[in-house]
């Protein structure tokens, strides 16, 4: 029996790019059932759908996970497939630290392969569209039981590329600095933080605190549990759905409200 | 054998939401067929979520009815399934009112289940994310034969919660007040009010027709069949596919020409 | 066993109107495996759902090609099944062109009928919404092993109705004039134009030419195999990944640097 696939990318809906995907996985494999996490990451946002892909994956199946966004398609970086520690999970994309999170996620890998050229390719393969003609048919071939081994060349997996940009939160002084990591569609924000990183700051669950987001000016929040904490339009911190902090602004929205993106500096104070 | 799901959400598409909750699926019941009617229903738009749910599940075999539109998450309002008295339907939800015009078409409720703290829920339940969390799981427990009983504690069918500020269409001096319902991707609105409901008011089928939308100035339009019978940029009343009056431009948008969205009140009259 | 089945649209993602058509397939015919290519075409855009139908098809197995692009709605155009010449394939969709080009693709069509008053289409049969009561009904009953003869009322093939508008790109005094055919989510353009039908007109690969997009100004361009060819920024001319020219421009939107849509006249030009 197939293994179930899963399938996060860039691609959007405008176009067939995930469409396409899709009916090449279904040629290959046609018992394999796939779920489509996401084709919404923004265009070549690699950290983005990196977070998206750690988060989500926990709910899914163990099976083969295949991820790409992909800005250096056509140029030197590796195509990769990844075997986990833990779960017997296999992740298939580009090897510019997309995956990487996942795979810490599950203990860090266990194999890893160079697909770049792997004989499960679909000739002739495209110089642009890596998804489908090298990507997308591996995930197939691997999902009804193809090897690793046989998938390409065997890869040191401590040469596979980390995630370039990663920030620390770091406490200092009784305050917290933070990053904004994802933005969703509600313009929550999710933070590199996590409740228990914040116990010596002062920050208290039910107490106000004082959020400076960039170089923004210090605004009013309540540390609550969920968004009926907060007055409509107050901007609340909680534990998110994810396990990590988040800004939500109850009823509205927090990017919006503080100009978040991925990325942007976050200082919480107690007030 | 699972029985099938549909799943209609305002998750977007451009976040793993919907993805996520079909994952837990998958896990749960991978047999179970899930067809997402659409996860585009505008941010904590309950009633036009409702609208769409209760058009659409009438040409969705009898299953498991996932919906989740759900403003009120980590506050007190229930989850439910709920049994329908047609068809063996079991819609599953926040009992917001979501729900409500769905079960009515099927003949009303035949039994419900406050399934808040469900044993089929995923733990640790988050505060924010009950689509993943208890809607999701318990649909696809559903879904394999678990029952409602099993499911959560039994709430009487009477006390589910309706859909908030419902209007009804009146007939005055000649005149039909009705209210946009529903606006379509393509500008087209769909009113509640239905052809055999007019009948006392001069309005009649290939007649020309004078149209008012909110306090706007009075339009001509025609009483057709289809698009065509309007020209190009014209302004149509018509039997929309779902058997409920509506107003459309032929190749235009009769919410951009009229200013129309969910809630506006529409005058007709007959010229 | 059922027949697999794609199925493209411009039914955008906001409403259910993809999904409802699911539904109705997975009613008649429940084993079928359905893929979505894409639902993203642009209103009413014949000529771009019939390119991208076009240059998909060729990656999915041969089964029923459910599209739907339809203006034209409610009024006398036919509604068709197609069957190709090679590949044993079905296309199933109004006959306004949108087929044509991917039946061409499959050696044209062998056999052809009129669907529109087919004994599978669902009751009662709305003006405006032919995808979920024609369309859909015949696809499914075509996956399950319903034949063309009993779908409808055969039709000669070479009356099917050919795509309008279409342009053929021209070589004259050195210079190439191709049009654009489609334009993605990138913004990379796709023309109507072959790195075969070039060789005559001094544009080499590695050299740079000169771009003119409808009555813009001349642009420098590289001639290269991938976008890494290019300096970020720059334009470039490359074979794309379905094997026909394309310009992008390198991590940036070649459509928003030159004003590109579909039609857009190009004229390339060795520098």
């Amino acid at each position: 029996m197939a293994r179930p696939i899963t399938f996060l990318s860039d691609y959007g809906y405008a176009d067939e790019f995930a469409g396409v995907c899709r009916a090449v996985i279904a040629r290959i494999a046609p018992d394999a059932e796939v779920i489509d996490l996401t084709h919404g990451i923004r265009r070549h946002a690699v950290a983005e759908g990196a977070a998206v892909l750690a988060r989500a994956l926990p709910y899914a199946a163990p099976g083969i996970h295949l991820a790409v966004v992909d800005p250096g398609v056509g140029s030197e970086r590796r195509a990769v497939a990844v075997r986990t520690r833990e779960d017997d999970r296999i992740l298939v994309g580009p090897d510019n630290g997309l995956l990487a999170p996942a795979i810490e996620r599950f203990g860090g890998a266990l194999a890893a392969a160079d697909v770049s050229l792997s004989p499960f390719r679909l000739e002739p393969v495209s110089a642009t569209f890596h998804g489908r003609d090298v990507f997308a048919p591996i995930a197939a071939r691997l999902a009804i039981g193809e090897t690793l081994v046989d998938a390409g060349e065997a890869v040191d997996p401590g040469l596979l590329v980390a995630l370039e940009g990663q920030q620390e939160p770091r406490v200092q002084e009784g305050k917290v600095v933070a990053h904004v990591v994802y933005v969703d569609r509600y313009g929550n924000a999710a933070l590199d933080l996590s409740h228990e990183q914040i116990p010596e700051t002062g920050l208290r669950l039910g107490r106000r605190l004082r959020v400076r987001a960039g170089g923004g000016a210090a605004r009013d929040a309540v540390y609550g549990l969920t968004f009926g904490d907060a007055g409509a339009g107050e901007l609340i911190l909680y534990e998110d759905s994810y396990r990590v902090l988040g800004l939500a602004v109850n009823r509205g929205s927090a990017a919006e409200a503080l100009g978040l993106e991925p990325g942007t500096e976050i200082t919480l104070e107690a007030a």
